[in-house]
């Protein structure tokens, strides 16, 4: 008989358990000492790894000081109160304490059965969540459709597109596939990636996705919309998905809904509403207007508490308004996982909510954070973000250097010196070679632009003072004044 | 000016921490007396919480209070060492430290530059893993190919099917799309339902899928496999991929890649090998066999460490031969997503070799497991298991009310009760309802089968002889002996 192989003991798990809680906690009280943006060339991180693994095992120590020695240095901290690019990954103690929670209970949710909790939490928890944003009942449990987190707003754009896909054809795709040569999907120039990726991931191809032209705000343009809709219609062809974004990644520009929703609604179009890095800001009442018309038109919204909401990557909170469309487009059923109660439908099996099949407990970290923060916190948060944000802006504004290159609704500023790309380039650049920020940028009307996102959890006043006095000074020395 | 919420200062997450340590430790020593099967009914979990979040924070004490008193009596303990079901969603301490690191650390490596180590580890510890398992170089970033972390085997062979499809089509699909009318795709009867999503999400249609007969062993016959595609070619249609399994969910058979692959290499099919669970079986030299003709044959490579190498769910390593098959399928890139590293080539930008955009520091728990274990102690977590299962199908084979219905090449044993389904529907029904351990089961030659999987990191000798005490007297009890 073999014998077990020596696993850490409970009591070793402690010792190191605490070790690591401090080695974090120790890592958030100096993360702003240390070079937001990683400072390695390209190779240097696995220069320092050996070329094999160890024959024997090594204490979990040793993972700690190569942790401090090769790994950090080689880390872009997101977490760091200067990280002000792409949108922020915003995680907090509550969310890491439940991850930890997450991974120590080690369940897999593919189905109710496999852990009832784990379902009925996320079911109970995205109901909630729909509640602070404002969403109505028909986007929860007690209506026809539902809640699911999916890893990120990317697969939410693609479940969102196979449901879509589902009943366009009245689930004929299940067994045909596609026809590409028959569907078309919309969104504007300004929307993200995913999309296109979706389109590619489905089969469409990108020659099926038409990209709608925007307003001055870059907003998509729902006359546009209509035009390159009715133009295909009459071409013989199906109109499947719109996707209409609540805050662009580029310039948190947000998309009519209202106006775009009755254009889906006469073509039986799916809307689906990209509001990943925006939408969470819905649980401030003030705020609920950017989701204007996301209640009476969306088939499918999705939002990223990982991004805004102190929840940590990965959590994309995904919501239908038919369920049926989603599990229709989603679920094929071998023997091997069949269970009594699935059967009965009185269950939801959320492994045919999306791509994957196994899951983690990741209702857990939003739990935690909607408790542990309460409704007046995330609120708080949404409203500090804003505020600096605003702030930032007054002081562009108010530099003749400067302007400002997006409206900024929310906690995005889109802002550039006048004239030339060049000077904004190097501007980027020597900014983000300070090691003390990390901005990222966009071309706003063919001008190349800084993009400056609050929402970071260690983001403070003073850290985006210190923001504007480098980019204040340093575009000095550029300028030469 | 809006002030900053109250976030858990550094401090309290010390304390928070040690105590949710503590929980987990205190949750695994008390694990094997909770049922492994959770009994609560639909809705119960539900009806215990709370309709509304709270207003204002609660303290994380009051989150740990309900987990014990709401949450867990939900849950279905995947590390009970009675969970016998599925496969298993084996973890381990270094794993569930390692996830806490990542958590804590927050860093998103959607490209390299967003966190050089987050990618550069990630490729280091594939390249190790691949050396494991005695995959050849061209699968390691020493070659033309390299490794990937997905979240699932289910996402790895969407990946597959997508580069499969995007190598067949010369780049094509990108923008025209699909042909589902000339596109086929092949794999056995028994293969996981993973590859008909798979087929349902790129657009193919499961009408694109053919499924190949098995031989006596469960395993593909390639003789049929060779007739269908020559069918398939003759008839005009083009064999994209074929997906072989090593280590099928339904009874750990192993397809002969090696006579798989010759038929592939003819026709230019695509072939993925989806070892999910058995694949990390390899890291023993003398387990090497199970996956004959993956280094000469294979395009793509599958195994999940999260299953049987103690690595924690989520943690698919996915590997490909032409690593520019797979980006090329999946690489799409806007302005505000470029860097100059990524421009000039000399990195590995993760986004484009999987569904979503952001993706979390998984890497990290792959390599504290193969660190803390060692090589030998991976062998002999795999080494155990086997023993266990090996014994466990002497017993079944011993007992003349029983019959085994598979080989046991591996830790999955495959039994029933002679005669009739309904019995063995009892019986399983019966032990785990009894809490103590938890099996699940499959169709073999149309016959209702007990599945037993061993390789949860909990399970040792005493679990195994007592579930097989358990097994045969409540046999005894329903066959009335
Ligand atoms: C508007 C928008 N949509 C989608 C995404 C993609 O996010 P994910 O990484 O969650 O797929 C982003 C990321 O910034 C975004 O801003
Ligand atoms: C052979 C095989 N392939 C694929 C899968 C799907 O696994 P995942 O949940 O990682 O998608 C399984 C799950 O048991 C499996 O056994």
């Amino acid at each position: 008989m073999h014998p077990a192989p020596e696993h850490m003991s409970t009591e070793e798990f402690r010792r190191h358990g605490r070790a690591v809680v401090d080695w974090v906690a120790d890592y958030w009280d100096r993360v702003a000492s240390l070079p937001v943006l990683s400072q390695v060339a390209p190779g240097q991180v696995r220069a320092g790894l050996p070329d094999k693994p160890p024959e024997t095992g090594e204490p979990f120590t040793a993972v700690l000081a190569d942790l401090d020695s090769i790994l950090v240095p080689g880390l872009t901290h997101w977490q760091h109160p200067g990280f002000f690019a792409y949108y922020p990954s915003s995680t907090s103690g509550p969310a890491v304490l439940a991850e930890l929670l997450s991974a120590g209970l080690g369940v897999q949710g593919m189905m109710w059965q496999t852990s009832p909790a784990c379902t009925e939490l996320e079911q109970h928890v995205l109901d909630w969540l729909a509640g602070l944003l404002g969403l109505p009942d028909c986007f929860t449990f007690a209506g026809s459709g539902g809640g699911v987190i999916q890893d990120s707003a990317s697969s939410a754009i693609l479940v969102a597109l196979l449901a879509a896909l589902h009943r366009a054809s009245e689930g004929r795709v299940q067994t045909e596939g596609v026809d590409r040569a028959r569907y078309r999907v919309y969104t504007s120039t300004d929307a993200h990636s995913a999309l296109e990726k979706a389109a590619r991931i489905t089969g469409l191809g990108t020659a099926a996705v038409r990209f709608i032209g925007t307003r001055a705000d870059s907003s998509m343009d729902p006359k546009a919309l209509r035009t390159a809709i009715t133009d295909d219609v009459r071409a013989g062809l199906i109109p499947v998905m719109v996707m209409a974004t609540v805050g662009t990644t580029s310039t948190s520009a947000i998309d009519p809904v209202d106006r775009i929703g009755p254009i889906c609604a006469e073509f039986g179009t799916w809307l689906h509403v990209d509001a990943a890095y925006a939408g969470v800001a819905a649980v401030c009442p003030e705020l609920r207007w950017i989701q204007h018309g996301v209640a009476d038109y969306a088939d499918s919204y999705a939002t990223n508490p990982h991004k805004w909401l102190l929840t940590a990557f990965d959590c994309d909170a995904c919501y239908v308004r038919d369920r049926a469309a989603l599990v229709g487009a989603l679920s094929v059923v071998r023997e091997y996982l069949r269970s009594n109660v699935s059967a009965a439908d009185t269950v939801v099996d959320y492994r045919d909510w999306q791509v994957p099949l196994g899951r983690r407990f990741r209702a857990l970290k939003l739990w935690a954070v909607i408790r542990c923060y309460g409704v007046e916190g995330l609120r708080a948060h949404i409203r500090h973000s804003v505020a600096l944000a605003q702030r930032f802006a007054t002081w562009v504004a108010a530099d003749d250097r400067f302007e400002l290159m997006a409206p900024q609704p929310l906690s995005l500023v889109c802002f550039r010196l006048r004239g030339a790309d060049e000077p904004n380039r190097q501007l980027l650049q020597t900014v983000n070679a300070s090691g003390q920020i990390y901005l990222s940028h966009t071309m706003v009307r063919d001008a190349f632009t800084l993009r400056l996102a609050i929402g970071g959890t260690a983001t403070r006043d003073e850290h985006v003072t210190a923001a504007w006095d480098l980019l204040s000074s340093t575009a000095s020395g550029l300028l030469g004044d």
